[in-house]
């Protein structure tokens, strides 16, 4: 292994936070249920998702054809690892009820020689594995595989873990480099991290095996994709082909050849983290170097300010370096989930908190614009600027909607943010022999074994609104070990006490963690204060859809205006370089948010405004009153124009 | 007739300028040389046009399949229009010839009924008049009505003008209110402009009526349109329609409840230059009130600064009000022209000088910058903003080329800019009984009858480049009259004086045009000074796509940079609000122009850019030299980024 560090196991992390606990018990409360009445087909009104009717097709028990995507049956994997994360925090008799009732049907469902798929058991029967370019067999298996995980660890039961390692057998006897095996690999990457995650529970080595020849055959000549496609038409299959282009698939060259972060954004980064475990477990360097070129131009030349990735709507992928068209963006929740994944991952192994600053920058932004704030719609698309007018009267501009969605046809950013939700506490915390880190402030409760001992920290915040965090010990016996508390990259001044006594933080700063090495004692108190003043974000010049423009921060979280707060034409608004912000928490407002109130905008003065298109004549400006709120909160009011960057007036 | 004023006709007007001489001189030499040679398919390497070939079939003489599109013949009708133009300012026997040839083969090629459409006499033989939504038939009569009266006023020669009045009879007969007519009209207008012309010529008030009952059926319910559709689908006929709204085709309501510019802009466009012949005809106030409307939503909310129209790329359309967007523009070629004909209308309607500015702004800059320096290449689509970089890399980014075509399958936009240029002459001078008007500053001879006097005007200037511009006046005899000249909406300070003696030019004024009312005598000069200095424009603050940038205008001339100039990343430059300029015309560059220079540019710091996609830091800037061309004159060089509209850094 190459990583420095090991993520603290959910079970190991109790939320109490005032920000993410509601949410969490949203997904416990509201989401799961929801989307198990979703995929059973009882949610009046909605597109039926046909889920749970496949399998039962599937498993001879309903006769029905099957209904929905290719991947209608990663919505079952995704719910179920939902559960087993909420249950690894709590078991629940009722909620394991239903979840035994799913697997008992997908055993009865699975074929004798462990192949599961519903949409080619039902639809394509004996045609298994002839389109894995388009067909997400094996991505629909690695979601299963990661429920299956999830749900173990939850529960113990293992008949969940039995169902995938018997499909997982069967994949690494049909796929590989052997004589008689498919050279092949899915369309959809996702299957690569999770045989990493069925090896690191189950220590079979072949799974690692399939999953490091998955990572390492994509793009090599000569292209499996095509000769699938040869094999097809050969055995006279006449179904129409899409034509993409390979880095659609990631496929255009090997890992270690690929430079920079191309085509569908979630495939993309779904890809690289698995290679990163993969890296990781084989201890390969330069697998690693190459995940870290890509790391870098993902967040470096790809990514917007909100974390959000893949600006491209056509194909919703990636484009190219500083394209980060605004009001064009697609950055799709999933892709974001994937890039909090992704980073998670890195962390580990690099131990440098440059990632987690991606991850929660991210994770404050256009990953929780995803969801409202009731738990109940979501967002696909994640704008950065929204002109309602434009709505329905361009038909060259697709994409954005102005209101989250109660559920979608193609289900797939639903369920995946509420499984990062109920899993948010498994990313919070690292730890190493002697180490322990602190990588996301939330308030939680984290037991860890370190130093020999079992130590346990009670970490008490307001954060995201408030950068004061209280850490307190409790220790069996007095015990030495580091505590290595996250220094966030916006943050500019980090204070840190223990027992009331300051530190030097910047001179125990390390790889962007000030780490306290210490014997510590049992009620040992640790008082982390992170300034938190509103900055102004400036984009690289290159970003030329930020040119002139500043982003709003404060903390972690990235703010903008809505039509709501500041009326129409916001393109009109300008911010002084040098405004001065009232901010306070304002619990009735959005869910409670910490709101950023300022004078120090500017508008078109309206008298100065004639019918006139184009004049030879400075319009007057005139102060305006600005009221920012967090990004992800948006599109929780009623419909209108919304911005992230703003015209600055420089001062 | 509601009109104030007539247009001197292009036979009284001769060219002298060194700015639009020899681009009249191009079409003669170059374009129409070229467009026969394309119309019979003897370029190298072109697309086949197949106009000529399908007028041979039809005439039965070549065995062949029509080729091209529906409106293929239209491509011939306004070659031939352009010859009548060039030849009504001086005949040519051998282009005669040629047009006498394509004369004869129309004659041999039409239907004894006077029916002339190749595409439906070759391939849908006996349906003519079946699909007049979507086929062009009275699209096509149009163009040639246009053509034959140009031909015969250039000529005296009756054959066209007998062709295109057997049609026009026709069309007559077939389209009406009355018993047995079919109460429809042309899904793409044009005919009801021509049919006014065709009946200026000759008289025959039925033609005006035709075009009266187009103006005014259309749209109205029920909608023809559909009645057609059935009527196609009762007799058996399959093919596919495509849907499209009846807004495409301006039939989404009557012309009179039409308030705003909807729909496809070059049929829009056409449309209401009809309507505005129609109601200046009909003396019909409330139809001319109508098309006010309709202008004054175009410029004053629908237009680019560089005259062009029609935002969206999906179907080369209008969108609405202050949807402008820079980079995506379409701003069709056709459309500008169009909108310059239906000004000229209006100008000899009202008498209003704003009308000529509108042309003026189209023509110097977004409808010439759709030809090429050469005269051998054209735009169809006219941005205001080029990233090369985009180009072929995101899929939903259609539209914008980087060069000029040679030309295209859909040949509409060459012939048309020919036919203009051609008839530049036409559209300079107005007169009435006792007025001469001077609509447009180019260098010239003309003579009109005006006062009882036939009198000559010599106007010299070096216009666009300067604002001075000496006219001479020749005439028989001391005769009273007003001549009346332009004030450019552009112009601030504009200075005149009478042999020698200055005049009080401002309380001259009326309606835009400074009219001095004096007993002219033989060799009166007149000299007009328009101060021309360098103006930044701004925008309609609505009009979000040009927020806190400017465009820089001297006289008529829209300026752009270009990365030939300025090196890329264009909108990282910023151009101080009290920018001072150098100008001078250089005339080795882009075959001459008055080229601006600035040296109070601004860019980033380039040592102050570091990796960081995002900062809360404010990036230094440094003074940057600047070079602005005449956007019409952009992309004759090598292929790059270009901007009109630069961000302002303000002062």
């Amino acid at each position: 292994m190459l990583r420095k560090m090991n993520a603290v196991p959910i079970a190991q992390v109790r939320l109490q936070d005032s920000f993410w606990s509601p949410r969490q018990q949203l997904v416990k409360d509201v989401v799961i249920p929801y989307q198990w009445e979703a995929l059973n087909d009882r949610v009046p009104g909605a597109e039926p998702s046909g889920t749970i009717a496949n399998f039962k097709a599937a498993a001879g028990e309903l006769d029905a054809a099957h209904h929905g995507f290719v991947f209608q049956d990663s919505d079952l994997a995704k719910w179920l690892e939902t559960v087993g994360f909420v249950l690894q925090q709590g078991r629940d008799e009722a909620l394991e009820q239903l979840a035994d009732e799913a697997i008992d049907l997908m055993g009865r469902a699975q074929q004798s020689d462990g192949y599961l798929d519903t949409y080619y058991q039902l639809q394509k029967p004996g045609k298994q594995w002839t389109n894995v370019r388009d067909d997400h067999e094996m991505y629909n298996a690695g979601h299963f595989m990661e429920a299956a995980v999830a749900y173990y660890e939850a529960t113990g039961k293992p008949k969940v873990l039995d169902i995938l390692c018997r499909f997982a057998d069967h994949i690494g006897e049909v796929f590989g480099p052997g004589e008689g095996q498919k050279p092949g690999y899915c369309g959809h990457p996702e299957i690569e991290l999770a045989l990493v995650k069925l090896y690191r529970l189950t220590g079979k080595e072949s799974y690692l095996a399939t999953s490091k020849f998955f990572v390492e055959e994509r793009g090599r000549e000569p292209q499996y994709f095509n000769i699938e496609l040869e094999e097809r038409k050969a055995a006279g299959y006449t179904e129409r082909v899409e034509t993409r282009k390979q880095s659609y698939f990631q496929a255009h060259a090997p890992i270690r050849e690929q430079h920079s972060a191309e085509g569908h954004a979630v495939r993309a980064v779904y890809l690289f983290a698995g290679a990163t475990d993969i890296a990781d477990e084989y201890e390969d360097e330069s697998l690693m170097a190459a995940v870290r070129t890509l790391w870098n131009n993902t967040v470096k030349r790809r990514m917007y300010v909100t974390g959000g990735i893949g600006s491209s709507d056509a194909y919703e992928a990636f484009s190219f370096d500083y394209d980060l068209p605004n009001e064009r963006a697609y950055a799709e929740t999933c892709a974001a989930i994937g890039l909090f994944n992704w980073g998670h991952r890195l962390l580990q192994i690099e131990g440098r908190a440059e990632y987690a600053d991606t991850m929660e920058r991210t994770l404050y932004n256009g990953l929780l614009s995803g969801i409202s704030l009731d738990g109940r719609s979501y967002f696909y698309v994640n704008p950065l600027e929204v002109w309602p007018v434009i709505s329905g009267k361009r038909d060259d501009i697709p994409g954005a909607t102005l209101r989250r969605q109660p559920w979608f046809g193609c289900a797939c950013c639903p369920p995946n943010i509420a499984r990062l939700l109920a899993s948010l506490g498994g990313y919070a915390y690292s730890f190493a022999d002697d180490e322990l880190y602190v990588n996301l402030y939330i308030g939680s409760e984290v037991v860890q074994a370190v130093g020999g001992s079992r130590v346990a920290l009670t970490q008490s915040t307001q954060y995201p609104w408030e950068g004061a965090v209280g850490i307190s010990v409790r220790t069996d016996k007095a015990t030495e070990f580091t505590l290595a508390l996250r220094s966030p990259g916006w943050c500019r001044d980090f204070a840190v006490k223990v027992n009331g006594e300051p530190l030097d933080a910047a001179s125990l700063t390390k790889n962007g963690y000030v780490k306290i090495r210490r014997t510590w004692n049992d009620g040992d108190v640790v008082e982390v204060d992170m300034a938190m003043p509103v900055e102004l974000i400036r984009a690289h010049p290159e970003l030329r859809e930020a040119a002139g423009k500043v982003a709003v921060q404060r903390g972690p979280v990235v703010y903008c205006l809505e039509e709501a707060d500041n009326g129409s034409n916001l393109r009109d608004v300008q911010l002084s370089s040098d405004a001065s912000f009232q901010g306070r928490f304002e619990p009735k407002l959005l869910g409670g948010v910490y709101a950023l109130n300022t004078g120090d905008g500017w508008r078109t003065e309206p008298s100065a405004v004639t019918e006139d298109l184009y004049a030879a004549k400075r319009y007057g400006k005139t102060p305006a009153a600005l009221r920012f709120i967090p990004y992800y909160a948006w599109a929780n009011r009623s419909e209108g124009e919304m911005t992230v960057w703003v015209r600055e007036r420089e001062r």
